[in-house]
C-alpha cells in the first residue's frame, strides 16, 4: 500500500477545516476595509485666515466623495451579511473551500482601491469599470464557494436543496443590475451609473418589497 | 401555494442570524477606529539643530490634540460599552437588525475623520458640529438597534420591562447633555464645548455618584 | 421600595461583563498596532541610477530603526502575554474593570505612537522618557485591573492567593527596570538606555533562568 | 520546601495558555496585514486634461505592482492556513509556544514592507533576497513552533506521529522551492525568480496533482 498518497490526502483534509478561523479573519478583512474606506476622505486644507463658510463649502465640496464611501460601506456589508450567511450554512470546510474565501477576501481588500480610483475620477468610465469587476469578482466567488461547497457536500444536507437555488438567484440577479447599471456608462455619464448602483445597493439593504428584484 | 415569498421570507430569516459574527466586526471596526485616532497624532518636526527644549515643546504644541483623540477614544469605547451590552441582550438577531448594526459601525468608521477635522479646526464650529453630527448617529443607530429588536422579540424578554426604559433613558440623558455641550459654541468658544462634552465622557467612564445624571 | 437606583445597579451589573468581546477587542487593537509598527518603516529613495550597493545601504541604515520597532513588537507582545493571564483568569467582568482594560488598550495605542517618536528622535532624552512613561502606563493599568479585580471578586477565587502576588511582583520588577534603565539616559546617551530596555523584554521573552530577575 | 520556583514555574503554565486568544490576534495581525498590502497600490495621477486612454494606461502600468501584491497575499494565505493547520493539532499552548508564534506574527507583519520594497525596486537583487529571507523566517519559525510542540506535548498525541513529518515535509520543500527561485537572480533577471515564486505560491494555493511537488 502506498502511503505517501494517503499523508497527502490527510493533509488536505486537516489544512483550512477550521470555520472559526474563517470568520476570524473574514471579520477581520471586512473590518479593516470597511474603516479604511473613511481614511481616504482626505481633510480640507483651508488658508489661515479661512472662516466658517469656507470650511462648510470644504465639506460640502467632499459630498460626491461620501456618496462613493457610503456606496463602498455598502457593497462592503451586502457581501458581509451574503458571506456570513453562506458561512452559517456550513457543516465543515475544507482546503479548497478555504482558498476560494481567501480569494473573495482578495476581491474585498481590493474595495478600498477601487472605491479611491472612483472617488478620483468619478467621470471616467475606466475608473467605474473597474469598480464593477470589483463587484463582480466579489460576487463570482461567493457563487464558486457555493458551488463548490454544494459538490463537496459542505453544507447542512436539509437545508440545501431549498438555499441553494435561492442563493444563486439571488446573486444572479444583483450581478445582473450591477451589470445593466455599469453597461448605462455607455450612453450616459458615470454619475448615472454610480447612482443605480447606489440605488440597487440600498435596496440590498433595506429591502423594500418590490417583488420583481425579489423573486428569489 | 406560493413558494417564491417562502424562499424569500426564509433568506431573510437565515441572513444576519450569527450574533458571534456581528461581535466579531464590531470588535474588529471599533479597534481598528480606536488605534487609527492616535494615528492622527503628527509627528513633530523640528530642524537639525533643534534640542530637547524644542521637542519638549513641540510635544506640548500636541496637548489639544491629545485632548480630542483621548475624547474620541472616550467616545468609541463608551459606545462599544453600550453596544455589547445590547448585544449581550439578544437571544436571536436577523437580518435587518444587523443592517441597523452596521448603519452604526458605519457612524463608528466615522469618527476618526471627525476627530481629524475637529484636532485640525479646533475653533470652527463646523468641525464641533460635524463631530456632535456623529455622536447623534452613533445614539440614534444604538436607539433604533434596540426599538427595532424590541418590536422583533429580539431580545431575552425576561429582562427587558425593566432594562429597556433605562437603555433608552441612558441614550436620552447622554444625548441631550451632548446637545446642549455643543449648543454652547453659539455663545461661548468652540473650546468650552469641547471641554463640556469631554467632561460628559469622563462622567459616564468613571460613573460618578452624581444622582441627576444617572437617574435612568 | 426606591426602584431608580436598582435600575441603575443593574446596567452597571450588566455593561462590560462579555469577557469575550473584551478579549476581541483586545486581539484587535494589539493586532493593528503591532502591524502598524512596521509601517512605519519608510521605504528607501534611491536616485534613478541607483546600484544594488545603494539600497543595501540604504536598508543597513535602517538598522537603528529595525531595532526599535523590533523593542516596540517585544513591548506590545509581552503586555499582550500579561493581559491575556490576567484576562484568563477572570471568572466574571464588570463595566468598571471593563473600562480599566480600555484605558490600557488606550496606552497599546499610542505604542505606535510613541515607537516613531523614538526611532525619529532616537538621541532625544525627551523622546525615550515619552516611550518609558508608555510603558509604565501599559503597567500600572494592567497592575490597576489586577488590583480592582480583586477587591471586586472578578477572579477565580480559588487560584489568586498565590497568583496575585506573583503578578503584582512581576510588574514591580519588570516596571523597576524599566525605570532604572530609562534614568541611564541622564548620565549615558539615550542609546544606553534604548539597548537596556530591549534586553530587559528579551529576558521577559525568552524567560532565561537569571534566578535575581525571576523570584517573583 | 521552596515555594518560590514553584510559583515562577506556574506563571510561565498560566501565561500563553489560551489558544483562542493565539487564534484571534494570528486573525487579525494577518487580516490587517492583507488588507494592508492592496494599499500600497498608488493612485494613478492624471493632468487636468487626462483621458481614459490615460486612466486605462496607469492602471496598466500598476500591472508589475499587482503581480507582486498578488504573490504577497497567496504568501501570507499560504501560510495563514499552515499556521492554522498547525493550531488545530494543539491540545495545549504554553508561553514559549505563544512567543514562537508570536515571532512568526512579526515576520507577518514584515510582509507588507517586503512588498512594497520588492514593488518598488522589482529590478534589485536585494530586494528579492530581502523579501525571500521574510519567507524563509516565516517557514523557519512555523518549522520551530511545530518542533517545540512536539517537545513539549502540546499536540493531540494520536495524530502526530503521522502527521508531524508530513508538516515538516511540506515545509523543507517549499522553502527549497523559494530558495532555488531566489538563487536563480544570481544568473537571470529578477523578474524570472518573482515568476518563479509566483507559480510556486500559485502551485500550493491550487493543489495540482504534480507528484513531485507534494509527496510529502
Amino acid at each position: 500500500m502506498n502511503r505517501i498518497p494517503g499523508y497527502r490526502r490527510r493533509f488536505n483534509e486537516m489544512a483550512g477545516t477550521n470555520i472559526d478561523r474563517l470568520a476570524g479573519i473574514s471579520d477581520g478583512i471586512f473590518s479593516v476595509g470597511m474603516t479604511l474606506l473613511v481614511l481616504g476622505l482626505a481633510l480640507p486644507t483651508l488658508s489661515a485666515h479661512g472662516t466658517e463658510g469656507d470650511l462648510w463649502r470644504a465639506l460640502l465640496g467632499l459630498g460626491p466623495n461620501v456618496l462613493v464611501y457610503t456606496l463602498s460601506f455598502m457593497t462592503l456589508g451586502i457581501f458581509w451579511v451574503g458571506q456570513g450567511t453562506q458561512l452559517n450554512l456550513l457543516a465543515r470546510s475544507n482546503r479548497n473551500y478555504s482558498w476560494l474565501q481567501l480569494v473573495f477576501l482578495f476581491a474585498v481588500t481590493v474595495v478600498p482601491f477601487s472605491t479611491q480610483l472612483l472617488a478620483h475620477f468619478p467621470t471616467y468610465r475606466v475608473a467605474l469599470v473597474e469598480y464593477w469587476l470589483n463587484i463582480l469578482l466579489l460576487g463570482m466567488t461567493l457563487l464558486a464557494g457555493l458551488q463548490y461547497g454544494l459538490r463537496a457536500h459542505l453544507f447542512k444536507e436539509a437545508e440545501m436543496p431549498e438555499v441553494a437555488p435561492l442563493m444563486r438567484g439571488r446573486i444572479f440577479i444583483a450581478q445582473s443590475l450591477y451589470a445593466i447599471a455599469t453597461a448605462t456608462c455607455l450612453v450616459f455619464p458615470t454619475w448615472v451609473s454610480i447612482t443605480l448602483i447606489f440605488l440597487v445597493q440600498l435596496n440590498y439593504v433595506v429591502a423594500p418589497r418590490i417583488p420583481i428584484l425579489h423573486r428569489f
